[in-house]
């Protein structure tokens, strides 16, 4: 019989009977030789945490404010493409989930849902995530709509002037499913992410015609002028930018190496969400992804300074497990697994949870 | 032909033998992703032992005294739960090879044995561990019973306001078995202990149901008053906590990770001794259990600064393997390979153990 | 179908196909224990990047100059003998494919071409490697013959009195086949190389033979004397013998440790070109060979302090494969892949590409 | 067809086919986990040789002097047990061996041929190791003979007040071969040694009726009053023991873990090494083995500065392969091997061959 999921990589076990190899590749895999992929999960399984004891921890309530919305917990979905390519339901399956969870969802750009179907099914803080693309009426478009829909914040992808090469889609000639699309943007703008020819991936030629890889700090003002919606970068690895990024006055940063799709092998997201965190002291949120695959990996990114911590790959999992119910399941378990081990860190509240209580580089 | 077990792991191998599959689940497996389990052998794998030679070794006593007592070595039973599942002599059989090797017994609260038959067979000194239970006149009652069965001293667990997440028993849905008993508690207080449901652990639902999670320093008061016995705590894994303790007047502490079995990833037993002893700096013993596995890993220990050293998993084993004279055989291996180790290290005495015969943090 | 190679490890299985298993042995084996070759991969794979985002990397030109000629790339062939071994079309094919690629081509004083044919084959720059031979006339003569036919520096190889102990070769019994020959060189001179003789090597005993052990600083005057070409080292691996070098005057310098066929266990190259970097501290180009497996390489390289990065086995792969196309797509994927980096690194152009885009040594 | 072996492990490969299982583990085993075996090793395969490059290596004698003896290398055989068991010829074929490679031969006290055998069957130097037995009248009495017949020092073991807990001769019930005799002593004090029981060591037991534990500092004043020969102490692993013996005047010293027979785990020998050679300053030689597996660990261990390298299990691997001849042609190959590693570090005298060759701890 059954069993439910007791482990997120549980939820990794049952996508991988749901999903086509093609698929399952486009999902799990990384660029370069994967580096980065391993790095993020070797950063967490390095970590030791410092429990406290005879603190009461009859209650460890994990509810919090992010950017003046209230989260069942510091968790949220990561943005990802596509949500259709795992389930039927698509992204208003994730809105469901992350909805009935309680937590973030950041909706990718490349939703294969409309925001407003989003919306509509979503019963939880919503982001819109965007990749600058040369056409910039398609942006002031979409965050327009997002404002109407209800969205709370833009998240600006900035690691992505260009596609990482991701030898798996290489390989397989990956490209999207004819069946689904990017439901926000017109057919015209997205005809090569459908074609399939070996040796090449259509997300890359999509993305080398159509982003604009010559943003610089100077062009955060047009986006600015579009709404009065916070602004939040992802894709920040390094203090250097962090610093620069609060001085140009940003809303939150999310840490991020895209899940070791970009560059690789670059800096495994917890040691730089450490970086940015001493960088930014405190003057905005930071967010991290990369690499959380339990309440323990989450409450070590919020010791070391995590506003709140993003899931990518997991979410895609339990959407292609069991669609919104599943989402749901992945964070009611990584809530759980958060709250656990708070009480055995005694650590009640989110407050407690302080540097001292993680390790972050154990010996041998 | 059968050859006698030559290093504890051979128990391992023996116990595994004779042991249903979810037993031997319940009793290997750690919490989490069971990286705490190895963790606590990796810390003793990557000590060295810094020998010194043209000592006189001919005889190299390993007899000590612990508040009090005299122990013919630095060795004890860690408290472990249900003997009966690995032995039908149960805790009976364990007291018997104690007291024959001459160690401490530290009996668990939920013994399948009630006190007064252990300490009937028990030839050696015996402490009472308990857990914080909700109702506190059970723990009056217990600490009342072992004044009166000439228990020397209380164990306070402080590492389990809940039970950590032990997938094996998750998956096996683990009970206990029916004809096993915590002989010391109300069958009503137990009762959810033998139920079987997949997903589910007896173990843990049992503890959320009756441990009280609200523990503080405060309420240490309370147990003090309750008898003159001393008190030790066990489950601190940082100089903050130890020095907390000794703050509040403990009479010992108990180094331990709970064997992996609690938090996870946390502190390897062996890195939070060195960090407690400094802390604690000779105001009361320092015992610790978790990854000990053979008499140079006791050695290890002792330099590092344990007063004695528990053993938990390979007790049971030695149970499952042949009863008492199992126990007996561990422990009689484990003092011979104390003393070989004290005789080949050049310290003949338990008191020349010193820092310098160990270093922690091999090279490579 | 047949999938054209998408990274430079492709290659690598796609020459398997097509060499002998004595040659291919010879081309990929090191020398002892193989623990040099391992350590040269291990470096660059410990590498991290630490890129910056929003920098306009729209365009992410390569060109670069070394010792006054133009690269398309800073990259290079680095000297390997006997690329007729690898396909019937030799140095001729390489020169073809560095021409197409416009990369540097440092031939190696055994190749199976003459210097002549090479050159009228090539459409970019080239230099002559050389072994300290005890017949100096024949080095005198191939320096005249290099002048002549265009080549625009010596590179002397200092790390080879005599030639390691590769245990693949010795076990083989390897000889050069008798259809291949030093074309530039007497055949009475290289009788040897095709000997086979269980338990030798033929190159080894050539060596032994013809190779001038006592080489010394002081006799690079003669060699100075010869031509007006630019004179680099090649096999420098300390910062000692790196700023010695410098002294003598000497135009460059190439950090190697001969792919890891000479001494072993020594330093792995990219370790050794920060130490030489350090050392020569500007005075002279730096370019450095040995491990590079991709552009990511290349750039962690560039951002050490290297002027060029050469490749080695890599193009015996490609050569193999397919020839001169072989090589020119080898050399195209590595410039694509550098400036891919380039782009996701934040680095657009190559002057940008400091110290501070990698950390060479990652956590854990 | 046979080749004849090209390196150390060679040896190792060609005598397993030759020797009993037994007989196998009892060379091959280590003490407790054997980590101490492969700390040895890994020691080594963890050093990094720095070489200088445009020196004169024409040529590189390894001719060195050791207490007033010259050796062809400093290289010598360390005292191992029982020669017959690996070969017909024992210790005759053994001092042949050693006679014709010109280096040191350090005779057990269990040799299976008289002191007297060996001596005549020797072209090279040799010296006698000592247990310290309680039979002093029996030390007394080999120490005499050895004076008589040339041996040029006595070497005191000093690690083993008793013999190491080797599992596998625990598991084997392991006992010397009936047709194998100590025939430098007694039948009736070696009667032990050939018992074979299940569970049971018979050296061990052997070394418990006869070794003296209570050997100190004080006793070396007899020792030096049996005869003019120096006294060279062998198993010293710390700094702090090494200061005691030089002040006790010894004549030399010898770093060795037993080869990791002994105390398990400790330090390995070239960290040791390292630490006693520090410790010494030059006071008298010290010498090193355990681990030592080809010419570059030879090199490495005297760039830590030790005056000559001695070999253990190999040359009973050489032995048992082709006796005599055998353990020439592994001398012969040890000696090429490091002059080899000389030229190629660019240290063509063993004066060269200083600190700075070698890098102890590789990076990652």
């Amino acid at each position: 019989v059954a069993v439910a999921p007791i482990c997120v990589e549980d939820f990794r076990r049952l996508a991988r009977e749901k999903l086509a190899p093609d698929v399952w590749d486009y999902i799990e895999g990384g660029s370069g030789g994967e580096l980065t992929v391993a790095a993020n999960r070797r950063a967490f399984e390095r970590a030791e945490l410092r429990p406290r004891v005879m603190v009461d921890v009859s209650t460890c309530p994990t509810g919090t404010e992010l950017l003046g919305t209230h989260l069942s917990a510091p968790l949220g979905v990561a943005p990802t493409a596509y949500h259709e390519l795992a389930h039927a339901d698509g992204e208003v399956g994730t809105a469901h989930g992350a909805g009935t969870a309680g937590v973030l969802y950041v909706v990718g750009m490349f939703a294969s849902r409309t925001l407003e179907e989003i919306a509509a099914a979503a019963t939880g803080p919503l982001w819109l995530q965007l990749y600058w693309l040369r056409r910039r009426d398609v942006l002031a478009d979409l965050a327009a709509r997002a404002v109407t829909a209800g969205y709370r914040a833009l998240v600006l992808t900035v690691d992505a002037p260009r596609i990482g090469r991701r030898l798996r889609d290489l390989r397989n000639g990956f490209g999207v499913d004819p069946d689904v699309d990017a439901a926000n943007l017109d057919a015209d703008l997205m005809a090569t992410t459908h074609r399939r020819r070996t040796g090449e991936s259509a997300i890359a030629v999509h993305a080398a015609e159509t982003f604009d890889a010559s943003l610089t700090w100077a062009d955060l003002a047009w986006l600015r002028g579009l709404t009065a919606l916070p602004i939040v970068l992802k894709g920040i690895l390094t203090g250097e930018d962090a610093r620069r990024a609060v001085d140009h006055g940003v809303d939150g940063l999310i840490v991020s190496n895209h899940g070791g799709r970009q560059l690789d092998p670059t800096t495994p997201s917890l040691h730089a969400l450490a970086e940015v965190v001493a960088a930014v002291d405190g003057a905005c949120p930071v967010l991290v992804d990369g690499g959380v695959r339990g309440g323990t990996d989450v409450f070590t990114a919020l010791a070391v300074g995590a506003s709140t911590v993003l899931i990518g790959r997991p979410v895609l999992w339990a959407l292609a497990h069991d669609g919104g119910p599943g989402v749901a399941g992945l964070f009611a378990l990584l809530r759980e697994e958060l709250e656990h081990t708070m009480a055995l860190a005694g650590r009640p509240r989110l407050a407690d949870i302080d540097r001292a209580a993680v390790r972050l580089d154990r010996r041998g």
